[in-house]
Formats: C-alpha cells, structure tokens, sequence
C-alpha cells in the first residue's frame, strides 16, 4: 500500500555509542587479515555498545533509543508532554518483555500515551514512520519514531575467529550499533521534513529467508542451531532489483521525475551492497546520503542517520527518496521526503 | 489516547495445539503435588506447542498464527487478496528475523502488502487493533489482526521442578500456548462486531516492570542471568486497579453505563488474578467472558480468544468491554465492541 497523507518532520536526534572502532581493531579481535574487513565489506569503522577491549556493555538498547529520542525531541522544541505517541522499531530488543519502547517511554519522562514496538528489519523506520503517520492523519498531533538495533548478543569478541560461525564472522564485520528518531507532527510548523508518502511492502511469497536471527529463552538451545543465517547470493541477487523497484513504485507514487530528486538514501547492508544498489539504480552517486562505510550497518537505525542527516545537509525545497530493503523475508520500505522552507535545521552529528 | 474512529470485525478464528493438557500432566512432569496448580494459579488445563510426552515441538507460532488467521478469513468470507494490511503481535516470535508476521504472510498466500510485527504482552491485541483501526480509518478496506503466543523457548519439561526458577515454575502452570485473530474492516456490512472505541496506554512512568521475559542469541548467556522474573506482589498489587481505572476510562469515553455492558472479557493472567478483578470491577461475573481456567494464559492470543466467543454468543445490540493489563512495563488496552445487527455467527472453537 502507497499513503500520501502529509506528515511532518520536526526534529531529528541520533545516538553512536563510544567512540568509532576500526576495522583493524576488530580485524585483531577476529585474528583476521587487516584489509579483509574493507575489501569484502565496504565498512570502514563502526560504534559498538560494549568495549571492544574489554567486551564489557556500555550502552543497552534503552540507552541508545532514549538518547536519540532525547535529542530529537530537542530539535524540533518538544516536550515529553507534548508528544501523543512513540513508536520505536527494533529487531534486537533489550528484553522481549518489557518492551524497550516502554522502557525508554519511562526514560523520558512520558505517561499515560501509547507506546508501540515493531518487530523489523531495516525498513522498521520506514514502518514505524507509517504506523505514525496513520496516528497523525487520525486525530494525534504529534509523536516519537525512534530505531535502533544493538549486536551484543551475537559477537562474542572472546571467541577467535576459528570458533565463529561463518555468518557470525561476517556479521562482526558488518554491523554496527546505533539508534535514530524523529519527532513527528500532524502540522507543518516549524517542521525540518515533509513526508509526502510513505510505501511498505512484504516481497516475499513463496521466497525462502535471506537473513535469518534466532534467540532462545531459558530452555537450553540445541546443540548445532543455527542462531544466525544468511543467504549471501540470494541477498546479492535480490535486494538491488528490490530497490530499483521501489524506487519507480516512489516516483509513480509522487509524479516525480528522477532528476527533482536531490538526494537519495539508499539500503545500507553494506558499503559494497550500497554500491551494488547504486549502479543498479543508475543514479548519480553524489546524490547518495550514505554513512554505511562509516558506521557499518545498523539495522533499524540506519534510515534514521540518513535522515537525520538530509534534515542538517538539505535547503529548502529539494526533494529526496528513502529506500529500505530487509532481507529477512523480503520487505521493502520507501518515504517520498521533502526539506521543509525555513524550517530549523538540525544539528550536525 | 482513546480512538473513537469506528471499524468492523467481520469474522474472527482461533488455534489451539494438540488436546488439552490437564494440571496432573504438568504436574507429574514436574513433580508437583497434585492440586497446587488449580490451588495457586486457578488454571484447569491448557494446551502446549510442544508433546508433554516427549518434549518435542509440534507447533511453531506461525503454524498457530496461519491456522487462526485462515480461520478468520474463512469466517468472513474474506480471500487473502482481499486484504490490505496484516498486523501481528506476540511476545514470543520464532524468530527476531524474518519476522512471524511475514511467515505468516507467506502462508496465507498474501502478496505486496504491509505486514507489521507488534512486540507486546497480552494488550497485544489492542494495540494490532489499534493500529489496524488507523490505517482502516486511513483509507484502507480489510486487514487481518493476528495474536499468539508460545511457552517452548521458556518451558523445559526435561528438567524436575527442583531445577527450575519459581518464575519457571510458576510460568510452567500458568501459561498455555493459542492464537487468535480478527478479519477487520472498514465498511459495516456483513461484520459481526463493531470496534467503537480503542484505548492502549502506557502507565508505567517510575514503576519498575511487573514482569521481565529475556532471550539470548549466539552469544553465550552469562550464568545466573535471570531469563523470567515476575514481581507477582506487585502484579497483585497493581493489576486490579489498572483494570479498574481502565474500565471506567472507556464507560467514560463511550458515554456507556455500567447496566450498559452485556459482557465484560477480564485480563486473563491466571483464574485466581481474574477472580481478583472482577471483584474489584464489583461486576456481576456472569457477564464475564474469559477461557483462563481451560487454556492459561495464552499472552497475545488471550483478547482474541475472547473476541471470538463474544462473536459466538452475543446478539445484537449487545455491548461488551474488552480489558488487557500488561505487568511488563504496566500497559493497558481496551476496547468497547458492539455484536452488530444481523451478522454471521463465528462458528464455536
């Protein structure tokens, strides 16, 4: 389903845990060759919530989502009372229950407001933005989206590399830690962002999983399972033409042309599938909003950066296209944004 | 907030494992004395994803989810072509990715639609037909809501009570394992059930959670990590009077009196605990609608399981109040339904 009800952008906020860890720093955790990380994964450097020399946490979920809320909640000039909702997107929640939505509800300060949590991929912003725009267009003023994911629970940085599974490996060598939010309101006052539609879309009838993240609770996991899967080739294979899709459904949505569009902020699985997709969508690469070689890829956060970034970087009037693609069974999730004219421009990272 | 956008259930569906499992089954697999259970938690029987026998699983979520969303397509007539949304919600997914929601999806044959994934206690189900219910009011036609919940990850038959936590042991004889599900609707014609008001707040500002579900991934779980914890003082304490204050939150925003209501369907987190509310409801309990005592509590599929019976047993005009309390992190929902005139009868479980 494409909606085109209007909503707006007020504010952003972003949290990095720590400070950014190189890929020679995990190159020696892993006891992998120096130049193995850059040249198979496109990543450059990434934030994690625990330290890397110690592997104790430094930051849960929680954390990471209540200080981005925070700061986006600051952008845009709200109070906590202010707000009618949050939503907050996640495939790596902190507990399964509470949720972290409600935990970072309590975090700032909130009561009495309801506080959703989607289970999602990558495209979780793009969800949680379209779950709260279907709260705006009916009767709420205003709302939190917020999106993070945390690794904690899948890189073990005791273990050498000989005792990791091979989807384990990589994903040390992929992921990052982050969490993104938007302040959002039914009225364009003082907005940064315009959201002009919004699209999300489950791709995948008949198609098996491309990425797949298991956990287990108190009952021992068996020996063998596999806690982390991925289909590498079906991920290479299927995700650009997904993108370029979306792309088109996005410019048929909005009766934009390619060249209205100023920006693009483009899946982040990784920097070379960013770049994969790129050439794929035949846009110009300087068009590209990308922070993917430089916090590796964050899951739920990253579309979150992304705007975040649009809202500092953008003038009033230029137009730009958000792509999400989640391999885990085939999601797609797309926003037809706008810069706003005049509107307070957020503060850089 | 409370939502008063109307819109219809026109067909509900349930599923539950395997036959009833009794509270002398559990206890011998525990070691328990015979009676304790109906004693201490009030439950009769439930059913299990899982062969009491042998402890090996029959089920999955999504087979229960795909068995009752199916249902409740069938009971409203509706193809999986007709939809435009699904929304799901559990505490208990299969896994953190691919989303249930999207192998459920898959399943049922649905194509290019969005397909949400709420995490949540048992207010679930008010928060998939809160969201289901804005984007109705959004301009989309039908949806499916979906709840369900598993205890496989969490129950460990293999292990004599003496092994376990009192959390486990406790969970092993409160909960059962269900989903239930909604066909939704926009439009009133041919439904069974009009949704007139949806309440879903978070009501835990300060208060430390009720109850703490965790999960691990590939990383080893530290020992002595707690993986269920329930504060049942606090659970006592509070619940009555969230479900009381929640009671008469949606009489006020229905205009309805008390003498107004045919059926109330109770939170149902065990027989005794649903006792304690009706009693400080000061309801008459032939009114009440609610299957603990024969299927646990089942989380996500709780609400629905009820939803279905009022569309069974109901007549026209007949009012009812829904009532979920969620000890995670204190949420309650809520919802004022009316059985519509002339409508199909969901066929009995």
């Amino acid at each position: 389903m494409r909606t085109t009800q209007q909503f707006f952008v007020a504010g952003t906020g972003i949290a990095l845990p720590g400070r950014p860890v190189s890929n020679g720093t995990v190159a020696d955790l892993l006891g992998l060759a120096g130049d193995w990380i850059e040249r198979s994964v496109g990543t450059r450097s990434r934030h994690f919530c625990w330290d890397p020399a110690t592997g104790n946490l430094t930051h849960s979920l929680a954390d990471l989502c209540a200080e981005a809320g925070s700061a986006a909640l600051d952008a845009a000039g709200l109070a906590g009372g202010g707000l009618d909702f949050l939503v907050l997107s996640t495939a790596t929640p902190d507990t399964l229950l509470p949720t972290t939505a409600t935990v970072v509800a309590d975090r700032l300060g909130l009561r009495d407001l309801p506080a959703y949590q989607l289970q999602a991929g990558s495209s979780g912003p793009v969800q949680a933005l379209d779950v709260a725009g279907a709260l705006l267009a009916g009767g709420l003023r205003a709302g939190l989206v917020i999106g993070g994911d945390v690794t904690d629970r899948f890189l073990d940085v005791s273990r050498p590399a000989a005792l990791l599974s091979p989807e384990e490996l990589y994903a040390s060598a992929l992921l990052g830690d982050a969490a993104g939010a938007a302040a959002v309101t039914a009225r364009p006052e003082g907005a940064a962002l315009t959201v002009h539609t919004r699209l999300h879309r489950f791709m995948g009838l008949g198609r098996a999983p491309g990425l797949i993240i298991d956990w287990s609770g108190s009952v021992r996991t068996e020996p063998g399972r596999r806690m982390l899967y991925e289909d590498h080739d079906a991920v290479r294979e299927h995700v650009p033409g997904l993108a370029a899709g979306l792309l088109d459904d996005l410019l048929a949505g909005t009766g934009w042309r390619r060249e209205d569009i100023a920006y693009v902020l483009p899946p982040e699985l990784s920097g070379r599938m960013t770049a994969r997709i790129s050439d794929r969508l035949g846009l110009d690469r300087s068009r590209e909003l990308s922070g993917v070689t430089e916090h590796g890829n964050t899951g739920n956060a990253a579309a979150l950066l992304q705007l975040h970034r649009l809202a500092a970087e953008s003038t009033a009037g230029e137009r730009a296209l958000a792509l999400t693609v989640e391999p885990g069974k085939w999601v797609v999730g797309g926003l037809a944004l706008e810069r706003t004219a005049g509107a307070p421009t957020a503060a850089a990272p």
